[in-house]
């Protein structure tokens, strides 16, 4: 089952797809489900609950028909992962301990949802505003001290995230702080695929495409610190909520060939990294799960 | 003009303090006015309208009545800082940027109001849990690209803050996560003192002490990056928003007398610093404000 947040004619709503654009709009087919997929999540038997509610039912809505949000709109915490990708870390030549995962924390205005703009800042603040394909983990029922053999049971579902960085920022001071955090610099959707159907994330791939153009790509068994590992790391100091977003970092740059010619728009510390600029558009796929796409346009 | 965030009864509320313990209930004086006070600072002229709606009307409850909750409950932005004070940056040993402040985040549910509980990780978890007295800066009218010679006109006031901090987690890799997000580890409060009351906060100074014993004891004139400073380059990425908290950093631990010696509770790394325990009481005091409370428990 794959599910969207939305906004049409002002009013939010979740949606259940039927295809790759229709879907079901759940408060005319389910009036007693709350509005807001986070609190759907809190609700217990949710899936069955859904399924029940949009069974035989045509799509009502296109998702060309509505303004899509976030997967979840505003999560009650969005923990995301540094160098978690034995390729990135080579290629960033960085250190990490591998004991604990390297964890930083994104806020919900920092990302918007699938096919909106997604905010290059302007010329004369950045000009390394860089994609980041990932793999974004969605909490169904959280809890605190979670073991890792009970991990993936508290996990709702899976969606791909594009996590916008802008470099510079990100580089100004040891902790990361507003790098990760411009303003809707980030994207989560398309939809979450719930856990059932996307099965083992490390049979998939993510791939990352800018202009059409692959610059990511890598099996997603890449990573240092799986996804059961992180949730336990973070229940010990922190109830895991309904909705809440865990985004497991990025792979490095695929390595361009031999005859490369570096563009202007080409970061100088990775081969086959090329900066975001407006204009362009930007697609994080996950096989199995969906594409994310999203424009780049400037800052206002 | 000193206002709280409180539940009553399971009723969120908003008050306006008339002395140390008792308050104006904003929804009995004032009921067009929202009953959050993050929605009131949005409001245009917000500060005369409560005070024209309380103006010589006498407590209707004591802070003992109700559940004191953070100031702000659920900001948008907890922005902190680390190594602000020059104190704190030379007892660490640590380096730091003087060009860019250094930020990370915390989220509304790692902090709790004032007199309520702060939660000590379970010892097996943690033996390293450290209070942090902080200047809080909570924001009126917000936006984006702010002149430092405008940023002091969009604070709607100032609290106090125990940026309660998990060491071995904060160390457990580069980005300090999860050690500065511990579930109720941090306290905001006890009130929020409108800027104008409260004047330039280089005027004043913040002491923590613990179990009655001053721990740490610094003016706010000592600070790397003034308040001005970082909202001007926040807002370079980010639209301040009504509510949004800024948390401006720690200063060191007072130096032990020479006949100190040495607790089982106290850090190995910094003279002065005792770590925090279940049974403690830890006050954070901003001269000219406030003192904000807060009993250690054991968590959960």
């Amino acid at each position: 089952m794959r599910l969207i947040s939305y906004r049409h004619k002002g009013e939010a709503g979740v949606g259940v797809m039927v295809d790759d654009t229709g879907f079901v709009a759940l408060n005319n087919a389910a009036p007693d489900l709350p509005r807001s997929l986070r609190e759907i999540l809190s609700w217990d038997g949710w899936a069955a609950w859904i399924e029940e509610a949009v069974e035989g039912k045509p799509a009502d809505l296109g998702i060309d028909d509505v303004v899509l949000e976030p997967v979840i709109p505003e999560p009650q915490a969005i923990w995301a992962l540094a160098l978690n990708f034995k390729m990135h870390i080579e290629e960033t030549g960085l250190t990490t301990s591998t004991e604990h995962p390297q964890i930083f924390l994104r806020m919900p205005c920092s990302q918007v949802g699938h096919l909106q703009n997604m905010e290059c800042p302007r010329g004369e603040i950045s000009g390394m505003y860089d994609y980041e394909g990932e793999l974004a983990v969605i909490i169904g029922a959280g809890g605190r001290y979670i073991p890792k053999q009970d991990a993936l049971g508290k996990v709702a579902g899976y969606a791909c995230y594009n996590e916008g960085s802008v470099r510079e920022f990100q580089r100004h001071n040891r902790q990361f702080g507003l790098g990760k955090n411009f303003e809707n610099s980030g994207a989560l959707g398309p939809w979450m695929m719930t856990a059932d159907e996307f099965g083992n994330p490390a049979n998939q791939t993510v791939i990352t495409r800018l202009n059409g153009v692959e610059k990511q790509k890598s099996g997603l068994d890449d990573m240092l610190f799986p996804v059961e590992q992180v949730i336990q790391y973070l229940s010990t100091g922190y109830s895991l909520r309904p909705g809440d977003v865990i985004v497991m970092g990025t792979p490095g740059a695929l390595k361009p060939g031999p005859d490369y010619v570096a563009g202007p728009n080409e970061s100088d510390r990775i081969p086959g990294r090329t900066h975001m600029k407006p204009g362009d558009t930007v697609e994080v796929e996950i096989t199995g799960l969906g594409v994310l796409k999203n424009p780049i346009t400037q800052s206002a």
